[in-house]
């Protein structure tokens, strides 16, 4: 029954572990190799407690992948190094970093603080938002995986914004993110102690997710969206909680919006959207749903949009499994229920 | 050497109780009657672990309060029905609820669900933000202490909106606050298993502080001010982390900012603005400071202000010790340093 | 393929939903009629989020019950008043109270400070212990499902006491729970801020689960078994970690417990024994796993036993589903992996 | 007024941290130079927000400290190794190490897994237990600060120790602690995600603390006592919670343990002993207290006997302070209520 073999590189990782944790009970696909090259030669299970007793964490060049399909939750950087051999070998790629996320090279630069990746791979990723690009994901053999922050003001927005409800410069996104979010990491900066009992907002005006966010909804606004985008890091292990502001344009009323939502998303199996249940993380962790809500505030001529997710399950690993699913012609929801 | 005696009414809750923690070590306050009218009886520190052991909780209706000053801790509502009885008998009444803090009754009723105070007695009250009241706060014998979310966010936006720097129908406010800040209740909605990995936002657009914040910060502009204000619960005791985002005002500069938050806090003991380190909550945990941060985002044509405090010291009790300070003619640190 | 239909009575606890969470999922189990008294007509999925959208509490008054296996995750007191009517109507029953757990009528009344259940009904309730029980459980209809601590201290104590391998009278056991094995509460101890960065004892020597713990163990030991236990809350939402400590008897070596364990769970599929990992709760959140730890310390003929488990699931919900699983004859794993 | 200047080596660490914050205040001491030779050149303000703003850690090679009394608040390893020069030079030394507090330096060997300090200086050093050192720590000038762990299980079994109401060779000792006392480490063992609705027991039998419980209340006791110990990493930031568990000794009675612990800690400012309430970590935290309960479970012929404190204060910082105090002829309590 099992029609594909799938491998995981980065998979030490938290994104790395939570691919393993929904492949391993996916139908259709059969687990192969694990890679993780600092952790080569360590049980899996040391780290991640769901996996098979005997499983060993492998190091890899690259070549003599035994899998149809990689998922690479690589750092940023690394992905790009090693996702044109996989191509060359025929290999369907997912890919969980931001390697190839912008068209744009001189933006991957100004934002990731590293060199891009070679513009004609870049240009072969298709971007993975299955609620917008679902016809496109179908056909690749190359995906590239949204952020997490990303996944959650895009798909907040884009709705309102491809029906011309609200002003496309007057969008305040502001996140909180679970530290899981920050990946497995040696660091004081992520230690309970520091962690616990604290709020801190980070990389303000220059993360890398906004241009992300700014060209993916400019595409779909057809005209120029910026946003103001603050992510902040509160002492829980998983979730994101986006809250976005913006100005209603050509007096937008609440209708208006519900039939927005309602036009993109009905059909969508992991969007819920309410007008009356203001989100809460606890609804959405450990699963592949988000939860968008919406309300307007007329007195204000504003509209206040919340959306939350897990972010290692809708913002990367669950989504990517989405992708998959796409992709290889299995019904969507396969395994993220 | 102690040259005032103090009574807190509704000592009971978290509030009243960082009240007890601050009196005790007041060099000029002797801390007289402690009243919860639902524990009296009840040992004062089985609630409050840092009181004397033989202190009870009393039960009052007002009359015959053995202190000359007296900090209403009650709930909205109560504090109203209260502060004329203490007034009449010439005590120093320094209200830590929302009775008396909107001039405008009809709002009141509106955001509160409540009738309103008496408008003789809502007229007397002096509003306690010290940074910008503070002569009327010297010579007050009333005083309406300012709300949690209001004092993070009027402290923020108060000096460029009095320059004229930011556009002030453009603002945009996401506050997080500790679960201390919703009392000490019996409810499910706050107990741990349903808060801790979680967050939530609440009473969007329709929060009670929302017209505080309005009314002060028009003031201060001397034109309207409309702010959209969306607060969110999280897993954290303490703090409160306000993060604002607002449209610049005629061509304000980083340096413009710069010299706005100087000319006003410069000399505010409680106020610690930089330009160059992101606020954390853990900073001002159990003091009564205040940290703004602030980042002009030019591209954007953006402002990102954040400000965190304490919510039961400077967003409470710290802040009611500030103006007792004040009115009493004490230095205005003592005791909260 | 659905085989059976279940009822929840007591549903809108923790425990409660645990059990529709693992019903819902279960390939030969319809879930039926979901019961509870204080919240009927409240939509399911408002406290369990992971329910069908249109499933809606009900009130019963123990009649006409559609289903014909009914799980009683009610409180103390209320699952033996209606649990006769259920056993005369000749349903399935399984209660997860602790009505029916103790043989002895004078313990309960001792431990629980109420009347025990009738003897006779009492009498006819199988202890709900697979791993030391499987052969009653496979032929009985009327289920006590064990106390949480009590599965992890029993699961934890009876193969080295069935083995002679440590004193009977030198046992002591400290446990750690999550919150959410008070319950869903109103009450201020339970609330976030009185748990978080805190730890308290309770009912030191007179927890309820102490006669359970003795009575199911001399029964194991075939001699008096006296154990000192102290439980402790600490701030998880979900597990129990229990640390044992003992005197060695008869000069029994880390092989003979080796041995002990292999021999009484080398075919449970729910007991993980390790001697070199050390247990953590992380391990066993959401899973049916007990996982048991044991470290002999010769030089102070003692051993030290660690077990830990999901108090939602191997301590209550998903012990319910495989005791039905035993009973109903499915595999016992059915559901639970 | 300030009598005495003081110095802290490694006070980077939360521990230095906090004596930072404690000695701030203290009425008769100057704080001096600030030691971290890993951050040398960063304000110490970055790592410990109420330091104040120009105050920088500098390097030391141990000589030319302009200071009085040097607290060591270093590694392992580290303080043996600066010691001996700073007794030379005549200064005052308190050492919060675990270098000097195991007069025998084969258990050290055994236990610290590292070479022993000269024993010509561990000879010299004061096991800096106020309660049950007062007179040696008065005349020292060398003091070793007790462990964290030990101060809770010695305080809490010296009394009934010393008047033999429980049998030495049974004593069971949990403990569980917060995460800052493993120190501010880069690990990703101690980061908020792996920490996080955790518990862990660790160093079962082995721990550095069991050979200083056992020398010193063999002392105390006059024969040989044997504990096991095993430690718990818990989700909390501050504090230790210690439960022990011991057989009577002599038909030891309620009344025996309440003169026991009423002869030695009656005028003992730090020490409050309670046979009603139930120790809580939040009572102490930020405090030099120990809280101690006691319970006698006579039907088991056992006492349970619970003990609390900040482990940065009374576990450490505190202690040290109030060793400070002692040696120096100050008030024992200056600096710490």
């Amino acid at each position: 029954m099992k029609q594909l073999k799938a491998a995981v590189l980065g998979a030490s990782g938290y994104t790395g572990g939570e691919l393993l944790r929904i492949l391993a009970r996916h139908p259709y696909v059969e687990l192969g190799p694990v890679f993780a090259q600092s952790s080569a030669g360590v049980l899996v299970s040391d780290l991640h407690p769901w996996a098979e007793e005997d499983m060993v964490f492998e190091a890899t060049n690259g070549s003599e992948i035994d899998a149809e399909i990689c998922f690479l939750a690589l750092p940023h950087g690394e992905a790009m190094s090693i996702a044109p051999a996989l191509l060359e070998q025929g290999k369907i790629v997912i890919d969980l970093s931001g390697d190839h996320r912008l068209k744009d090279g001189a933006l991957y630069q100004q934002y990731y603080k590293k060199a891009p990746a070679e513009t004609v791979v870049v240009n072969e990723a298709i971007y993975g938002l299955p609620e917008w690009n679902k016809e496109a994901i179908q056909s690749a053999r190359f995906v590239s995986n949204p952020g997490c922050y990303a996944t959650s003001a895009i798909l907040a927005l884009a709705a309102p914004l491809a029906e011309g409800l609200i002003d496309p410069k007057s969008i305040v996104i502001n996140s909180m993110s679970g530290v899981s979010g920050a990946g497995r990491k040696s660091s004081v900066e992520y230690s309970f102690v520091e962690v616990n009992e604290n709020v801190k907002a980070y990389r303000i005006g220059d993360h890398q997710h906004i241009p992300e966010i700014e060209s993916v909804l400019s595409g779909i606004a057809s005209q120029e969206v910026k946003v103001t985008f603050t992510p902040h890091l509160i002492p829980i292990t998983r979730g994101i909680y986006t809250t976005i502001n913006a100005q209603l344009a050509n007096g937008a009323t609440h209708d208006a919006f519900a039939a927005a939502f309602d036009k993109y998303y009905a059909n969508a199996p992991f969007v819920r959207v309410s007008a009356t249940r203001i989100p809460e993380i606890r609804r959405v962790t450990g699963t592949n749903f988000i939860d968008i809500y919406f309300q307007v505030l007329p007195d204000r001529d504003q509209v206040t949009i919340i959306s939350t997710e897990d972010n290692l399950v809708k913002g990367a690993a669950g989504q990517a499994v989405q992708n998959m699913n796409l992709l290889c012609g299995f019904p969507e929801t396969e395994g993220l229920l």
